[in-house]
């Protein structure tokens, strides 16, 4: 499991009170970024000698979070195919241990040159299968 | 269907040259809350009488698009249940009708006076079933 | 003068309640763009022959404004110097035409190949004068 | 001085590759809500017994930074009046400690219930006396 804090910024949050559910979306980027270069692969969705294109994020809201808030989130790897391979981020409240969102990214293996996907190579797969945690 | 169009901003860019991956939910709420007002219920996902959580969100990446360019966002209702509802949102450049994304949004009925899900008021689900096309 | 009209969404809001200090940024940008669009020097703060630097920006906060509102920011030039310019803008309630903050910007013209400040080209400065109102 | 980090996300960065301008307001935000925390009086921009009001903000950019970088916010006072002081931000990049940006901030000492300006009580005059250094 990789995981980052994040601080709840209160240009984040809304006229709802709370925070809005486009800044999830941040949150897992960064989660993503930094787990991306823990692995050794630069920053983004892009690693040297492959190329990720992110396909889908999806983000599933349970709770409320609010403005200085610190929140966690959690980054695992649910599935490696042949070419495309998927992240889940637990996001919980830093304090309490509350679950805030559960988010899910599909990320694709894209050669850019030939510009078509192509399989993950083994090394890749190899760093992914240690993060590897079926839904 | 209900139909909006958005300009790209140059801020929602990201340094891979194309509109970053969290700017479509910016576009996507911004089609609920205009769908919402159409539908007569006042700004956000809040209606009168009816107060909605939005309780999760997606989007499948197709194509790029760019700061500068206008997209037409297409929202229809792909589903209607008892206490919740789920919107689609088609994304395409205005120009030249590329598909760019394709985003869902689930929507459920709260009352937050009584901090519980309820039924979608008969009234609101006639006016969804005017906008309902399943997938 | 140049005029643009922008839909206030609700994730530029924050948890005060009204249009957060930061979203008045992004609304005066997508002026200057579209300003300089008009101007017919593409998008962004980029005119081809000319290239231009972001050297500051700043906003007066004078009344709230909120979700749904629509906003007018008008673009004038209000100096214009040998190697650089200034733009201001106008933000205000395109419904009561109260004045919600007012801008300024102040753009450099920069030679990217020898990476050094270059004086405004004539067309450039012609252009930029017929929109020259001073403060 | 008061000082935080923070990590520049890629959706902060535009399509001209480094970071927006308009990102430089959300650290200078945070920047300022840690500041008021750190100082005893709550997050955001309000006080208890004393609200405030910002009344303007500006940024000048000195140097690019990129996507993935740790900037550093340095925070001082650099004016005290009757009901409004003056902050100064100066954005650094945390490694090399070159000077990315300048902001200024100036809020308003503000009565919520009279709904006008009120002046600077005193056990907050002298909090931010402490961080006071005159430009």
């Amino acid at each position: 499991m990789h995981e980052i804090e994040v601080y709840v910024r209160f240009s984040e949050t809304d006229a709802a009170g709370h925070v809005n559910n486009t800044s999830y979306f941040l949150y897992m980027e960064e989660a993503r970024t930094k787990f991306f270069n823990e692995l050794g692969y630069g920053h983004h969705e892009s690693l040297p000698g492959l190329n990720l294109i992110l396909a889908s994020t999806k983000c599933d809201y349970i709770a409320q979070s609010y403005a200085g808030q610190t929140l966690k989130v959690a980054t695992t790897v649910s599935n490696i195919g042949n070419k495309s391979f998927t992240v889940e981020h637990l996001i919980t409240n830093a304090d309490s241990g509350t679950i805030i969102a559960k988010g899910t990214a599909t990320l694709v293996s894209f050669d850019f040159e030939q510009q078509k996907t192509m399989p993950i190579p083994e090394v890749v797969r190899t760093n992914l299968e240690q993060f590897l945690q079926p839904q």
